[in-house]
Parts: structure tokens; C-alpha cells; sequence
């Protein structure tokens, strides 16, 4: 059940010798048609790796027909010949598959500064090249992990359609992370105008709704193809819901495997004024520090995410505001209620709920706790 | 060199029992004139702890006699008894001192949605009646040290006047913190309006570029207060550029001694288009967890502070950024240039340097590094 489930894809996953540990990190997904339609979101970083400034030029007709993925290296900020290694492997995609450079997407992750060894991956593209195939979705989402302890794959089904994609990174705390990288399959007939409206309308809630440690990469990219293959024309109501139900599963799973968390913690506000500002409020307290930290610490330290709903300027009363811990609803009317000690934050799952009491809108932000894991992770290594 | 070396000051610093610890927990600062102007900023957080609802009553005539502090409970949120205690509070000293409670500031320090005891709090205001003397301001600034392991104090004299001034808080990372509470006091002749403008400079470019864990306490509170008993009105200029001195000693002392941190961290921003623009440049690396962590483990991880500058709205060009730690220039138009091995982090101070080549505007945000202490103190105690 991975990227290749949907008719018209093929994918592969080699090793191209640029993990140090020897494992696949180069991957290959491959678009057959008929159709070519895609759809493609970038990191909203200004900071731009070469790879993202490649596939930024590519995206604009909406004609995609491979996707390459290597780790080993994030090609950001690498100098003049950076580019140039990333437009060598477009161009050794392309001449391998007989279609042009411009039509094939680049991802990197690892290191930003740190080049990868042009040679080994024009090597790795030509084994990738040769090991495509319709059963191939598993060794290339394995070949885009990095730290990640499982590979990340999803399937949706429609009426006679499905959807398949694959993820690594956002969501987990570790080195060479921080980079989100997703590539969806879908057989159904969606023309490019449509995929990127229900591309955008899916990541909005999901990936864009994970928030692990505030820090946005300087690579990350999501796109999705569409082969046709199926022949079906689904309307774009049903396609954009299963897109989005697509993508809220890898967003679970790359929360879920965020090495180095001991908890996945969901902010949820409701009663807001407008979307934006449950977001903002969700976003404010999944950016907390010293609340992430309490957490950690299995700790409902509800004070803490008072301290941090009031640094927003979404709508609401400082002196009416209900806060919930695992359903637990320890602060009434910005007061103590319900005892804390009835909390129980011992399970990995944690679920705070803040109502705004302004208005109907509401929304869910993701995160993880702050650790040791995290610390050491992310100061032992240079990633 | 404390609170009481200008003239016109008395303070004394308690044991009432609020700490468990059974250390001095309440401090009271008086001004005996001739004049009692005054000037008072607040935390910036909407959600206001009940001294800080109080004390903005108090400060809006711009007329402050006395300030009292305690710790042992930040009586944020604490119900409807917990703004009658501040009251309680500000009325006792009154009583002792024969002044209006209207002209006593209260600050607070210590959990949200913990009541303080309000006999053994008012039990200690007599005490610390009592104990007024013009040697006072050392023990004083003892009993509003919480986790702090030194006090804060400074003097900064001027021509026939000085300032004096204590701190807490902000810049610590431990329990009981991100609270930060400044009490300053001169002798200078000075009218509450030029005190405002004066303290708003101040703090604008002292505490508010503090930013040890991006977290926003419910009861900040920083008050200056006049004396008048020196005789001597100094200029604006010269009045303004001695507080913005105390302020920024008391700041450095703050970050000097932030429990749990390894390392102090400046981040000047250059050549930036506005000021805003420096602050907000180099506030995005201070709240990065992923640079600050780096810094802990002596890693000049220079890609974390690019990935961090792309989240700002600052102007600048992306491919073209300087970027030097401890004055190694280790990126130069956002390429790899002087060799990081020649970075030493392994001192206490670091200081990293991004010029943005849009303008002559700069700016410093001062942070501490992401350590274990951190995720210990702030996960293992309640606070």
C-alpha cells in the first residue's frame, strides 16, 4: 500500500552510497500516463535549497513526470556548483527515462552547507533507473528515510481511484530532520488547476498543522502526480477530501515516529473567532517551551498554556478562557476547576483543548513534547 | 550598590513563610521623596496575573510611593479571592507607612492558579515595615531571588545623582521562572512623563531583546521609581541614557546567571533596513530550539541560523547573506566560507553576526542554548 498502488507508477529505491551507514537513499517515483498533471507545495523558508529552486522552475507548467529524492545531503546553500549537481540529476532522470529534465522534480535532505558527491548520485540515479517498477513504492519509501524508524506509506481509495504516497521527516526530532519530503500517486483524472487547489486545501490541515519543534526547513516539498490511469474524473469535493484524509495519515505517522518524543500532543481550539485565530492560539501553545517541557515531565501545568494563548491577538476574554487536558477540564472561566491530579499524561497521547468562547471556528495543531531526546539529538550531531 | 544607594530610598527584604525553603520571600521598597513620580511597564501578555491587574490601577497617575514583591505564588488566575489578597496586600503597606494603598505596586512571583497565603503575606508586610532602613536594598533583592543564585543589583551614577536597581527572573530557566521583576530607583529630579519615555527606551533595548526561551511571563513587571533628593533635574538625554544602562546590567546579569544554561548567546543583526527588522532577524535564531540546541553542543551549526532567517518578513536577498560566529566568518553570500573548525564554543559566551546588507539599522537579541538542565528544571518541578 504505498505510491506505486495506484495504476500508471513506477517507483525504486537504491543505495547510492551516501548514507554513511550504506543504506538505500536514493529514490525514484515515475509517472507512465497517461496523464502528467501535478501539483507541488514548497517550504514557505525564504532560505531556499538548490533542489527547491530547481523544482520551483519545474512545477510552473504543472507537468510532472518523475520525482528524485536523495539523502545524504541537503544541497543547500553549497556553493555554485550545487545547482549545477541538482540540474545533472534531472538531467540523468531524464535521459534514463527518454522525457526531459524539465519535467523531473528534485528533493534533498540532510545537512545544509554539506555538497553531495555528484558522481555517486548520477550513479545511484542509473540503479534507480534500472530497479523501477509497479511493486517498487516500498524500497523508495524506505530510501527516503533517514532517521525515521519506519518508512511512511498511505493509501486512499475512491470509486475505481485510490491515492498512494509516501513521507519522511517534520514530526521527528532528530539529525538531518527538520525536511519534510512527500510524494503522492493518484490514478485518477485531475486536471493541474484542480490537484493544486486540493493539494493546498489538504496540506493547510495537515503538514501545515504539525509543528514539532517551530522550525521550518529549508527543503521541504510535497508533491502529488496524477497518471489518469484509471480513466475516472472524480469531482473535486471527494478528490480534495481523499487527498486530505492522505495526507493527515502521513502527517499522524511522521508525529507518531518523531524520534527523541515521548509524547504526540494535540492543541485543539475551539470557539474562536475565525480559523486563522484557533490556529494561531493552537500554534502559540504548541511553540511553548516550558509547555512542551511540562509535558514531558507528565505534568498538566495548565498555567503555562494560559501564558502562552496571551501572547496571541486572536479574540477573547483573559478573564474567560476554559482550558481541558485529556479531557480534564482544569480551568474554568480563567480559573482553577477540575482537579489536576485527575490527569493522567502517562500515555503518549495528549490532547489540550482551549475555548476561546468567540465565535464557531476551530482548529487542531500537532506537536511533540520537549525531551532530552530532543536536546541530545540535536546538539550531539551536526545536522 | 543597590536599591537604597541613591538617596530618598529605604527597603528591607523578609522571611514570611511563603517559600518553602523558609528564605526571605518579601521585599518592600519605599520612597520617601520629596517627590514620588514614577514610571512602570508591564508584561506585554494579555493574560495578566492578579498584582499586574492591580498594579496598572496603581501606576496610571504616575504617582508610586512604595512597591512590594513576594514569591511563593504568582496569584494568576487564582479565583476570586486572589485579587482581593493583592488588595489585602497593597492596603497593609499603606497602613504601615501612612499612604494612600492606591500608590503601592504589587508584584508576584511564583505558579499559576496558586493562591498565596494571605496572613502569612500580610503577617510579612509588617515585618518588613519593620525592617525598612536606607541599608535595605540588599536584602531586598535577596527576597525576590527564587531559583536565582545571586542577586541583581546595580548603580549607575550620574553628575550629583544615580540610579539603583534590583532584578528577578527572565533569562533563568528554572522553576518558578520566566517571571521577571525589576524595581529601579534614583534620587534624580525627574517628571513621571520623562520617567515614561525614559523607562519605554530603556526596556526597549535591554530586557526586551532577553529571549531565553521565547516564553512571555503573565507577571512582568519592571518600576522606576524619583526621589527627587538629590535636587538635581538632568537632561532627558543623559537621564535616559544612564537608566538604559542599569537596565542593560541588570539584563546581562539575568542572562549571566539563567540556570541550566552553558552558554550566553548574542545575536546582532547588521546592515538591516529598520531597526524592527534587526529585532525580528535576530529574535527568529534566539526562539530557534534547533540553533540553540546546536550551541549546547558546541556545534556552529551556521545552517540553522540561515533555516531560521527565512522565516522572517526582513528584507534581504536570500543568496546573498553574511553570516560569522565568534567573529568567524563561516558563510559568505550564503556560501560555505571561513572553515567552522575554527569556531571555539566551548566558552561561555558566543556571539553570532548576520549581516543582511539592506541598510544601516542593528540590532542584539540575547538568548541561552537549549540544554538538559533546561528540559529538567522545567519538567521535573512544577512551576
Amino acid at each position: 500500500m504505498t505510491v506505486t498502488h495506484p495504476h500508471g507508477f513506477t517507483a525504486a529505491g537504491v543505495a547510492a552510497g551516501l548514507k554513511s551507514s550504506g543504506g538505500k537513499d536514493l529514490a525514484l517515483v515515475v509517472n507512465e500516463g497517461p496523464t502528467f498533471d501535478s501539483a507541488t507545495v514548497f517550504t514557505a523558508n525564504r532560505c531556499k535549497a538548490n533542489p527547491v529552486l530547481w523544482s520551483q522552475e519545474v512545477v510552473k507548467d504543472g507537468t510532472v513526470k518523475a520525482v528524485v529524492l536523495n539523502s545524504g545531503g541537503a544541497n543547500c546553500y553549497t556553493g555554485p556548483d550545487g545547482f549545477q549537481t541538482t540540474h545533472a540529476v534531472a538531467e540523468k532522470v531524464a535521459e534514463g527515462l527518454g522525457i526531459g529534465a524539465i519535467d523531473v522534480v528534485v528533493c534533498s535532505t540532510g545537512l545544509i552547507g554539506l555538497a553531495n558527491d555528484r558522481d555517486d548520485l548520477l550513479a545511484g540515479v542509473e540503479a534507480a533507473t534500472s530497479a523501477l517498477s509497479a511493486d517498487g513504492g516500498a524500497h523508495a519509501a524506505e530510501a527516503i528515510m533517514t532517521t525515521d524508524s519506519v518508512s511512511k506509506n498511505t493509501v486512499v481509495e475512491g470509486a475505481g481511484w485510490s491515492i498512494g504516497g509516501m513521507a519522511k521527516g517534520a514530526g521527528m526530532l532528530a539529525p538531518q530532520l527538520a525536511t519534510m519530503l512527500v510524494v503522492l500517486t493518484t490514478d485518477a483524472v485531475v486536471p493541474a488547476a484542480d490537484l493544486d487547489a486540493a493539494l493546498r486545501a489538504a496540506t493547510r490541515v495537515s503538514f501545515d498543522r504539525l509543528d514539532s519543534d517551530g522550525c521550518m526547513s529549508t527543503n521541504d516539498t510535497v508533491t502529488v502526480m496524477a497518471s489518469g490511469a484509471s480513466g475516472i474524473t472524480p469531482t473535486p469535493e471527494d478528490f480534495t477530501a481523499a487527498l486530505t484524509q492522505a495526507c493527515t495519515d502521513l502527517a499522524m505517522q511522521l508525529l507518531k515516529d518523531a524520534e527523541g518524543a515521548d509524547h504526540e500532543i494535540a492543541i485543539t481550539t475551539v470557539h474562536a473567532a475565525t480559523e486563522e485565530e484557533a490556529v494561531e492560539v493552537s500554534r502559540s501553545v504548541a511553540r511553548s517551551n516550558l509547555f512542551k517541557a511540562a509535558v514531558f515531565g507528565n505534568d498538566p501545568n495548565w498555567g503555562r498554556v494560559l501564558a502562552s494563548i496571551g501572547t496571541t491577538q486572536a479574540q477573547f476574554d483573559p478573564a474567560d478562557l476554559d482550558v481541558a487536558m485529556n479531557g480534564v477540564w482544569v480551568c474554568r472561566q480563567s480559573t482553577p476547576a477540575e482537579d489536576p491530579a485527575g490527569v493522567d499524561l502517562t500515555g503518549r497521547e495528549v490532547s489540550v483543548t482551549i475555548d476561546l468562547k468567540s465565535g464557531d471556528a476551530r482548529a487542531t495543531v500537532w506537536t511533540n513534547d520537549l525531551t532530552h531526546a530532543y536536546v541530545h539529538e540535536n546538539s550531539a550531531y551536526s545536522s
